[in-house]
């Protein structure tokens, strides 16, 4: 159960409740937000009609489900990004472009320049990678984020790059305007709470094999601890499908803008591992209702150190541009508001 | 082994071509086409060399896929099935919307109107229903049949309906103008040829679970028999998520694209089963290319007797055709072209 | 829902009943045994106590499934298969082994005798072959079948070979002892009633992504028509495993026993395409329950003309039979009952 | 390219190695075994064959595999897993048994001696529990650590909880004789690593759409840091059937026996989510060659505070132990080496 305390609370109310609360055996779990307490133990013990009467309860929100910040029921409106005149979550869908990983000076300016010049504001590039084989290239770690950095300098674009560790949070967020937590961490709890902790936006990427309940569940983790500058990021699921690399399952995407205030983007880059498909994809995103795309785009895509089939090249990347921008202006002008 | 005769080969020499590999084992597999033969055995005993010096191979292809004649190496340019002047495959997408079943002369009639009323030419309606329970309703059968053409005289709309059984498939094709082939008929081979063997077109839909090998494999039953006339229909795949009934696998129309020269549409109905979501689903299929896109519409769907979750009410489908017009005048302007 | 009426109905009580249910809107769905009737239809206009109260009427089944005969509901005791002194589905559980297709007298002769001389009683080889390509060898036929039938009258094997089309299935009756019907056809209803109106016992197998509820689902088509002798069979369902064809669900073996009174064998050989673990996977099987299993054995599997990589050879067969019969004392002394 | 170096290489040879390497665009991973270098980069531009020929190169594995140590190719004998007079990985399979969550010191305890009269030796128990939602109880923590080592002291049980992030690694090594990284974390890299750097055994829990590929894979970065007590534990994947909670996946099981030197033991609680069904899918699981099972059991399960239809009550446990060590007593005899 979730309890939603008035906002004018006393101390001496707030403590009655959780004495009343822990003695009928249920466990306490607060926030940042102190006026949501969140408990956990028996129902049947302590019935939600009890909580209610409790004096400085707001509400109880007797729920099946994982999440409840994260909700359209708790916040209406659109939670809108801004960062440095960009935003996210807004009426104009963003592209956010860059290499798998980061390999060098001339390969992450080269192509900073690229997007910067297709008037991408966002970034990506990997500094730290996953890899399933310890034997792959993990990424040039620090020195990755201080080239990210430096294209910054040079271009002006946001980065975003992905954390691995709680342990390397904090000097992720010293670089990156947007920490990216992968599929692979989406579960990794310290790790989604240590981003919440701190304030820069956080991109969530959907497990391969995460439901619904599973994703929201992960972005509460974030917002539960203050943090309610979430991108939700749908990068494919893993079926039976030989065609392509993962599942992209743009479906997620208006389901998602129901139940959820959070902006949500598509990667199809990762999301079908196919450069020969990535526009046709990206459009059915933005078709979709997405409020952006993340794409992987190579100045030389076959000397990529990492995913060579699914990066851009620079020529399919400014075509892709073109055609999204014709969309977007499309859909302004057909006023389809992907947001209900 | 697929071997391509010339088309100006003698009797004598086809006999003497099929004589050889016999002799060498190999099971010959023949069909309408008479320049075209098939051949399975053993590779090894009678190399495709052997085989193309022989008097009156043109060309020998030695494929390990499913499938040749469905493909853009058969035939580079796109397949355009005209209908009463309705054409599937080109220029324009088309919708095609109706009932999921046939109920009664009134429900029929009623939707019948609504959809011609909004722009559809052909219209959806199944008379014979396969159902997961043996006590499920079935479909009205002939019955069905002779209400969905009464309905074609009264509106002018194109038919579409399902055949289940190969003994059945004269009876529809004598009322239908297009022949459904269903999911869970995808491989039921026997059907796949009788369908190949008359000459409406013919709507193969995905199995729930079938590789583009598996979809395009059983497209090669029907065009093997001589028809041509196929339109594959993306549907939704099993997968493990839990907020679409199915997953609506839009990936595959880009590639279908690539590969074959075949119309391909989608079923957001039934690819998804929420009617909440089937206008973004319907606009991103379009988007990421689809020749059309196929919704159930009802005018009363809480009464509906089959799916009632995912038919659109009669107003949702009027804003839906007015989006995807503007969608398709848009695409038409932007010249995306779908097709490669 | 599902009525069953009382044995001594007379037969205006019944017209009386079905008079009252069609006036309430309802369609009813009869088979050939006379004390069941289905309905289908608004549950809220004729709610299920009314029903009850109407003179004739035993019991009302308001079930959420698709199915109600096969269950242990409808009959507690195990359904046994008894057949030329033969069981199935008793205490001992049965090997079914043969090669995948019917190749040549010699072939099928050789396998009979490798397979009779373990012990085996029954034996599997298709003469009808659902093949994902047209161009693909699809079976000798009718003469697969008569070659069958010669390994019969040599041996005393008892024989399953599959059917595929509602034409074939008296052809097929009179060659063989059990008809299969394959997984593409699992949702194949009129192939399924018409295996449900002869008299044959009929292995079903389960559907490449079947749910239990589809399953058993098609299981009740052919028991609604009379036919009761039905073998259930696990395949192994699509995933996204790689290192298996299939991923065999030993988990349904329990889970069928449970609900179910009908056998359920399962298939290791198409379960994981993989003859080097067959015989773990063989056992497994037996231990989760199952009442057989049936494994593809070949003279030569490299000469196989379908699916070489998963047949046994003569030696691992042998090898293969030892074990099971070792482990099949030791279930009948350790008492472990397969079926609760 | 995994290379092999020659036990007496001197270090200028190998610097010389390292330098020649780099100079041709290699990237070097190093691990704590002083013989196995790997090496990331571009295989045309330095041959494998060129490498090999370099001074001090015992031989160079040109692997697609993302692993090699875990191999049999690399050690072909069984890794025997010695843990105060209990080895896992040997003739005899173990039962791990407890509750899911450490909950209280009474029913720590009660379960404690339950499964010791049983003649199990070794207690599971999780004091940090990853839960999907952040208002879930996720355990007591360390207070939990110390009631499993109370339990210890009491019963000489041995003891495996899991660790959810790199910080604790040292904490729960220090209360806990084995560390289990849980099936959310399969691919949390660091914490791998954390894991092989510390002396405990580990064992490895599948993700829920883990891959072999990326399972081994995962064994590979502990094994890489020089921890080569590694257990692995299949407990499930996710697919579409709705009657499990997961797929158990017992395929894997002599799939990995023949390429791993690694046991694996398979978690039928967590892999069903049934309690009904645990029996028989343990007795598969070691009829499939696994070298133990963990399974749940609570001395109350409907009080448990997680998982409470999973957990089996102590009188089911007991039944399964007698039945487990009649299977054991069998295999024994039978000879059945899970092991080839």
């Amino acid at each position: 159960m979730i309890i939603k305390l008035d906002k004018n609370i006393s101390t001496v109310q707030k403590e009655q409740i959780l004495l009343t609360l822990h003695g009928h055996g249920f466990y306490l779990q607060e926030n940042g937000q102190s006026s949501i307490i969140r408990i956990t133990g028996k129902n049947n013990v302590l019935p939600k009609e009890k909580i209610e009467n409790l004096p400085g309860v707001e509400v109880v929100i007797d729920s099946d489900r994982s999440y409840h910040l994260v909700t359209r029921e708790y916040r209406p409106e659109n939670t809108i990004i801004e960062l440095d005149g960009v935003s996210i979550g807004g009426a104009e869908p963003q592209v956010i472009a860059g290499p798998c990983a980061v390999e060098s000076e001339e390969q992450i300016l080269r192509t900073a320049r690229l997007v910067q010049s297709a008037g991408v504001k966002i970034m990506r590039g990997g500094a730290f990678k996953p890899r399933t084989s310890p034997y792959s290239f993990t990424g040039l770690e620090e020195k990755g984020l201080q080239l990210l950095s430096q294209a910054r300098r040079e271009t002006g674009l946001l980065i975003i790059t992905e954390v691995l560790d709680t342990a390397d949070v904090e000097l992720v967020a010293e670089y990156s305007d947007i920490l990216q937590i992968g599929s692979r961490n989406m579960q990794n709890y310290k790790l989604l709470k240590a981003a919440g902790r701190q304030q820069r936006p956080v991109m969530l990427k959907r497990g391969m094999s995460a439901t619904l309940e599973e994703f929201l569940g992960s972005a509460e983790y974030i917002i539960s601890q203050g943090n309610d500058k979430i991108i939700l990021c749908e990068r494919g699921i893993r079926t039976f499908v030989e065609y392509t690399r993962n599942t992209l399952d743009l479906n997620i995407v208006p389901v998602i803008k129901k139940i959820s205030h959070l902006p949500i983007i598509v990667d199809p880059s990762h999301g079908t591992g196919r450069r020969d498909i990535i526009e046709p994809m990206s459009l059915a995103a933005l078709a979709a209702g997405a409020d952006g795309i993340m794409v992987e785009v190579h100045p030389d895509p076959p000397a990529s150190w990492s995913d060579p089939d699914q990066a851009l090249y620079p020529e399919q990347f400014l075509q892709l541009m073109e055609k999204i921008n014709q969309f977007i202006e499309w859909r302004k002008n057909a006023a389809i508001k992907s947001n209900p």
